[in-house]
């Protein structure tokens, strides 16, 4: 047991604290304020554990909730990059990849090695774990919004293939998921809550 | 795949939503605001992972993670309880049985009973996960604040042997961060922070 690397340890971890005032374009349910990162990623990890029966494949479960409890961690120097925002998306790889240098350097490094290649396995969705944890990021915001009858979607007035275009993603996790969430996408088309489109 | 049980498992995903309105008395890097149970439970459930090694006894992962994740969520009914608020404390373990019972009972049936396991299973504190998830659970509003020179002790005019009968317990999941953090307590009773007795 060595206390330098332990301190490492600790300087990541309150470091990561940060995420907590990260906030994102999704509501709560209620609407009562914005999300931010942290309580996004804990949600996500939670989904995976209950939701996991439903995965296209077998995946190692404690890699998968790791993945989602650090994969916006970046966003504390790149901040939150909205799903439907353009510009801003086609600088995010670059604003992300120095972000995860800097902040996963933090950590002993053995952690930081394996920390980055979770993220970057995260983003590159290939992975059976990367696959299900980004099926619970597109379908974890999914469904605050819908339970607040699609008011993120009207004050950003998106239509319906920006939706589809990202939401159709989850399929490579969860065949199940796509289908529910197809749902849903539908209900809210009707409802005018998401332009057609 | 089962819709109806699949919507259960929502109505739960729904319902732990809540558990980010509800606040603690431990305060965010930088004293910025107070931390919610969903920041808490996120920061417990990354240092399982990060700093497993030092546990005393292996254990399963994704089991302490998921333990973590939920071990607050009695709390959307039955509030937060503080840590050396004696009164509250008395009443504490009926307010959250009676809460465990409604949250967990809106999942399928199967899950109900595993989450509830799991959650009396941290309150033990007896298995490997739940000595483990324990000290975690104490650790993290520690660093906290010990990184914000102690303003939450001072601020509740908190002394040693208060804080070291909460800490102490630390010691059953992991030796090492049980002297590590002695020595944190120590130097902040040394600044005054922590006052002696």
């Amino acid at each position: 047991m060595n206390k330098e690397r332990f301190e490492k340890q600790l300087e990541f971890i309150l470091e990561a604290d940060k995420e907590k005032n990260i906030f994102r374009q999704t509501h709560l349910t209620g609407y009562i304020r914005s999300e931010n990162d942290a309580e996004h990623a804990w949600h996500m990890a939670m989904m995976i554990y209950l939701l996991r029966e439903y995965a296209n494949d077998d995946f190692d479960v404690a890699k998968a909730m790791m993945m989602a409890l650090i994969h916006d961690i970046v966003e504390i120097d790149a901040g939150d990059t909205y799903a439907y925002d353009t510009a801003a998306l086609e600088t995010q790889a670059e604003r992300e990849r120095l972000a995860a240098d800097r902040i996963f350097g933090l950590l002993p490094e053995d952690q930081c090695e394996e920390m980055k290649a979770l993220f970057y396995e995260f983003e590159a969705g290939e992975s059976p774990e990367a696959r299900f944890a980004k099926s619970m990021d597109n379908f974890q915001p999914l469904i605050l919004n819908d339970y607040n009858n699609g008011r993120d979607w009207r004050e950003h007035g998106v239509c319906k293939s920006q939706v589809v275009k990202r939401q159709n993603r989850s399929q490579k996790g969860s065949d199940f998921i796509w289908n529910y969430t197809k749902g849903i996408i539908d209900r809210n088309v009707e409802k005018g809550n998401i332009k057609e489109g």
